[in-house]
């Protein structure tokens, strides 16, 4: 599995058809390109200024919405992942 | 419902019916393309230098003047929402 | 009326008319675009980096010079009102 | 008159005729394009990270080199001033 | 031996052969290039704001994901390493 | 004469003949632009961000390097002079 | 000699024939040109935000790999020297 560094998340993209059962849509031509997924790993934190880390606020099997302009996608198994800084994400999708 | 990371804000963006009565006219051509709506939900703050966070100053319920330039926009139930930066909302519209 | 957040400040832009009397000239070429203005309502300050709110230093009332440009421009019943940040203020015309 | 907000100084812009006494010669050319005047007002000071104010160095009556780039000219009563950041000053013309 | 400065590492770049073992497809196309290799140095850390050297998370031997974007490419003795800064690592790969 | 505000420094620059006898040989084509010179006044030093001031590094009598980049070069007397920040000084040419 | 300000150092350049020697080969392509040279001095340290001086990571004597591109390139006395901060220092060779 991946163990990101620092602030950084790794998240599972949703496929179409998942996408489409949340009843969120999400504009294809949105200058931040949003698109949902699944936090599969999470890195330590954020290291602040004065050496202190700070943990993330998603954690692993939260549902997110995420902006996939920063990050870099991956494919494992035939899925694809996304690696991207927990500031690129949206929002938790909460059921 | 979603919830917001960080100092985001998810705002529900008001309709041009709903804009014409608050009697505040936005300009089309104004450079931060200002726009007006009601908060539904506020992540857990801002997180500082030193890593304390400080709640945000808008609260669930507000009705908000706001630039939709740096915000994300997607639809739930035919409704539209924007998830952006509290340090996108101009003002609060106090009746 | 409207209650600016953070650091920022709704001006009420003074008329080709007032402006005439304050004997000051601004002009058309300016990069800045300063313009005169009065202070209708203030945010409740500016956020520190330890999170700290320093309050502003302008007050309701303050006559000031500003510059238009990183503000945004509405009309409420008639009049033009401009949000911006205390930064964009110049000065305070004392009289 | 004009306070200043914040580091801001109010310079009065010396004349063709008075620059030529000083015995300092500005280039037409120079990238920073600096210019004489007299500071006419100063603001409170410097806000700083953790919310302290510093004052500023120059105080009223100082003679002044300065770069106009980031300034803002106006005109009252027939005379030039310009409104400008502390940083904007290279140095003060001791006599 | 190369010994990285501050918070940089020396990597040494996977060939085609191994990164096909690995079973992680990495496109092409992507905007940030990610690559996998190991971690052959590290340097002594990151120096925060206030003088403090913070280690680095990464350590000699681990696999890790990377964008070659910011880094340096060298060869020493026919093999292929990169020197970059932590911050450009993605991920560690756990087996 | 002239005092810096600050962190800048005024220096005289060396003339061609002078260049000569010290020896180093200055690029043409140099991206910073390096020139010898002769620290003649500096400022009360760099404000931090907690509002201390920290004294400059270079004293008045210093023959230094420094990059023309970023500075002010003005004429006095028939001498060249350029006011700089301390940063844009490269090193003490020491005898 | 040269006494550099803060935290640049000297280094002088190693000829196309002392780089044969270490086996580290150099592509010509790099995006940020690394070669290799000697430290001849160093600065007294780099200035952290609240005014404390951190010595720096290399000392006189190390061989380094180190970016051209943001350095300014002397010769003294037939040799050519670049005078860079700390920080384009990628790594000290060691033996």
């Amino acid at each position: 599995m991946l163990k990101p560094i620092g602030d950084r998340v790794v998240v599972r993209a949703k496929t179409a058809e998942e996408m489409t059962k949340s009843g969120i849509i999400l504009p294809d031509t949105a200058k931040e390109r949003p698109q949902e997924g699944e936090v599969m790993a999470v890195g330590t934190g954020r290291v602040m200024d004065d050496g202190r880390v700070v943990p993330l606020d998603v954690k692993v099997g939260d549902k997110v919405l995420f902006s996939k302009y920063g990050g870099t996608e991956i494919k494992i198994g035939g899925e694809e992942y996304i690696i991207l800084r927990e500031d690129d994400i949206l929002a938790v999708i909460e059921s």
